[in-house]
């Protein structure tokens, strides 16, 4: 199961079919959540098997994984734009406005559903967190070696924190999901000079 | 009940049995997640009639957010040493470690239930969050009458982001508690310098 979990057999589906059936599960989590989803209702809205699902994709924790990572509109690890600067505008970009907004609410039940589910909790670590962490801490390492941060500046290990706290205080607090504008002035404001930029 | 919500009439109960009262809804908080709450459990667990709750503090919503203020290790507004940097350390000084772990168990119920509960989400406004966000308004706007920061440093309006952002990156991210050692280092290294500080 760990097997398929982190290299789905891709080859028994087409791409399209792949991206057909992870849309449903997106469509039913935003419908009733991470507890109300079923194998039974993605095989019925997909008019799959259950077995076929079982086999391509594990279980639920995996094929929630990665419809999700199929969905990300953010892949840190393919930025490489040649600057810091540019390389944040990228993320920016590649951040849909409404999208933001549809992710916020899925993301929201999501992290409150891994609390209560250990194997959802390391699907999305694995498939999902890790990966894009690894692509930022890339991303980094790239402006360090150029000579835009300085290899020992302490807040380099908080970029992540940063941005989490972008988006999580802008809802809880300011009860609106972020935007390109707000991520702009967010990046300006606070992440480039916490690293020297 | 707006009234009651903002100034219950503390008189006609003693400041202990209060405490005594806000200790158990937090309890049953924990125990049973705030949908599972009711104010029978809460009568029956303290011992008083669910006619004097309601009179006392008007609903549910507006009793868990004042039980929760009673908890809140921190009361921004209380902290004044003279300079932003005391102020900060004031701030981590009060965070207790183990209560920092249970109130985060606590607060990620809470953020999760606020979606459904447009009620809770108004009290935990009024009564827990605005208090704060007014606290750490008034300590940056002296830090700024000070000198410490320039008046127009665009990362005074983020500051909670950046607080949000430590703690809930460090739950999410890391998978451990914000305790001091982390806060005050991501002070140092990311709050502090933003703020040109």
């Amino acid at each position: 199961m760990g097997e398929v979990a982190t290299s789905p057999r891709r080859s028994r589906i087409s791409p399209e079919r792949e991206a057909e059936l992870y849309e449903a599960v997106l469509d039913l989590l935003r419908e009733v959540g991470y507890e109300g989803l079923t194998m039974d209702a993605v095989a019925a809205r997909t008019r799959s098997s259950k077995a076929t699902l079982y086999r391509q994709w594990g279980g639920k924790p995996e094929l929630v994984a990665r419809a999700l990572r199929h969905n990300k509109p953010v892949s840190m690890a393919d930025i490489d734009t040649g600057s810091l600067r540019g390389d944040f505008e990228a993320m920016v970009a590649r951040s849909d406005d409404c999208r933001m907004e549809e992710d916020a609410a899925l993301m929201r039940g999501l992290f409150h559903a891994i609390h209560d589910n250990p194997e959802l909790h390391r699907a999305l670590r694995d498939l999902l967190i890790e990966p894009e962490l690894t692509g930022l801490n890339e991303l980094l390492r790239r402006a360090v070696a150029r000579g835009e941060i300085a290899a020992d500046n302490p807040a380099l290990e908080y970029v992540i924190h940063m941005l989490v706290g972008g988006f999580a205080a802008r809802e809880i607090i300011e009860e609106r999901p972020a935007d390109q504008e707000f991520l702009r002035s967010y990046i300006d404001a606070v992440i480039l000079p916490a690293l020297g930029v």
